[in-house]
């Protein structure tokens, strides 16, 4: 076959074992040969010889009445992660977490459905912290993505977002803006509580007061924010606020939205800067103000980082990447 | 196990052999069981043996500088299959598939990587063609989501596309615009070639003549539509054109946001009408009318029809479904 594919052996053995990363051309010339000769390789066969899945398990919250993909954060993610699986010649399992549910990742290793996996929306619980643990006891190559556990010493990769609220505080701050609220998601995700402390950081170095009573709490959706608005024109009418930061763009734009209602307009009112810069942000009266965060790039490295040493044979050496994140100022903060 | 388990000996191999639809809760037990028991089952090993993977294989195009799963087209339609999927007990296993790559879907089967497969974002092109003739040669459980093949007779869910632009030119004719343009996409998929229709359709049944060179052709991103709100623009001041119907949400956008610059308002000087009913119609001012297309269901049908019959041993028959879509008249269309 390789005389025919007029390739080495060695690169015949890693088209047809799925090893990559491998020129689409040579794949393509190779699989003309395997075709040619009819050989036809069981996935199922070679992996039980090699024990491999050619899989890259990808673990993601199934959350009733929640179209996942359809959020900006996942969305990103997962087309990073593809397009860098697909680079190696990996395919993704995506494997569907219902809240409540036993979560057995160490299970999907030793019933080789996947050779490693990437874990999106996980959060600080303690089913979670037994189930990584488990993993990390067998040795197996997994990474976070967009959520750390302290201490524990797990691959991750995330952003800087505590960077991202702390720069959002400076930026109203420099407007004008004094009296700063904090609109943040549930706690039990480290990337609240990384904004959290960034929103507290810039408020102290500056020299305002942080109030524990001016953070409020939404689920990161529009609708929560949209629901929030009531209390927050409240807060602004009496004299109490005169800016938001919210922790996600679609509970900024539901703020947006819901102020806009009550005749409050972002940008002249009030100042707001979410954080994603989704697209959504760009189609908002006037622009949303926020946080740029580079999930697709996050996806890339997450894969690359498990799938590069895969590809070699190796094991992957321990990593935790925070990469950087960037204020997009808009209209909506009076920029 | 069953007795620890509590439950029937084929319950406990519909478990094990994740042959569902199972109630989460016996599946726990189950598992908890098989635990306690240090049963692990290999996904390969069974597989090896009953030659099933447990996998439901989604296809999707991999277009470079495309993020995926951020287009709602897509996110809506892979949210439906995968809570479907998740509800037989089947996990996901998307192959991305780069546009001049060989289609080699019936490896996919011979390879046992799939039981059954989804394929988005089909074209009506030689090598697709080619490549699901294999399939259906070789009687494997497949369906064509939101594309069809005139006279193939492939399972397929799709929606009432030519209705809906159908629907978009009767509510233009209604609010009084007379002289519509049609913003469509690649006519390789069949979505444009059924929006034409009804486009067309629309005009001469209202006695509006029908212009092949009122017709623009974009991709369906917002760059396209921007691009082609110069030409828009221009057949607006010159009293050609008086309202569009664009083929996505995202082109009219791009046209809402390029005319706007030029200080035309959408709803105001012109009528404007998207297909689609994605979150950020809502987000432009005025918010955009639309024709809602059900994504998220069609996905849930496609899963639902290949696995259904597959969880009980037997082949599908064969479906085409067309689901129908309504316009949602907003501020765009003088709504």
């Amino acid at each position: 076959m390789a005389r025919l594919a007029g390739v080495s052996e060695a690169t015949v053995s890693r088209v047809l074992n799925g090893v990559g990363p491998i020129k689409e051309q040579t794949r393509a010339r190779v699989m003309e040969a395997a075709k040619a000769l009819n050989y036809v390789p069981s996935a199922l066969a070679q992996g039980f010889a090699r024990k491999r899945s050619g899989n890259l398990g990808v673990i993601l919250p199934l959350l009733p009445k929640v179209n996942l993909f359809s959020t900006h954060y996942f969305s990103e993610l997962l087309s990073g992660i593809g397009a860098t699986a697909r680079r190696y010649g990996y395919d993704l399992l995506l494997l569907f977490r219902e809240p409540d549910e036993p979560r057995e990742y160490e299970r999907l290793f030793q019933a080789q459905k996947i050779d490693a996996c990437l874990i999106l929306g996980a959060q600080d619980v303690e089913p979670e912290r037994l189930a990584l643990a488990e993993l990390a006891a067998a040795g197996r190559q997994f990474c976070l993505v967009s959520q750390r556990f302290e201490g524990a010493g797990y691959n991750t990769v995330d952003a800087d977002h505590r960077e991202g609220t702390r720069a959002a505080v400076h930026h109203l701050l420099d407007r004008g803006y004094s009296r700063i609220w904090f609109l943040n998601g549930p706690s039990s995700y480290s990337n609240s509580a990384d904004r959290l402390q960034g929103y507290q950081e810039a408020m102290l170095e500056r020299g305002a007061s942080f109030e524990p009573g001016h953070v409020l709490i939404g689920n990161y959706s529009r609708t929560s924010g949209y629901r929030l608005s009531a209390e927050i024109e409240r807060r602004i009418r009496s004299g109490e606020a005169d800016a938001i930061v919210a922790g996600s763009d679609r509970m900024a734009i539901g703020v947006l939205q819901g102020l806009k209602e009550k005749g409050l307009l972002a940008g002249r009112d009030y100042g707001l800067v979410g954080c994603d810069d989704s697209e959504g942000a760009k189609l908002t009266e006037p622009m949303l103000s926020s946080v740029a965060v580079p999930f697709y790039e996050m996806g890339c490295q997450a894969a690359d980082q498990l799938l590069a040493p895969l590809a070699k044979g190796e094991t992957s050496s321990s990593f935790q990447l925070k990469l950087p994140v960037e204020l997009i100022a808009r209209g909506s903060s009076g920029g």
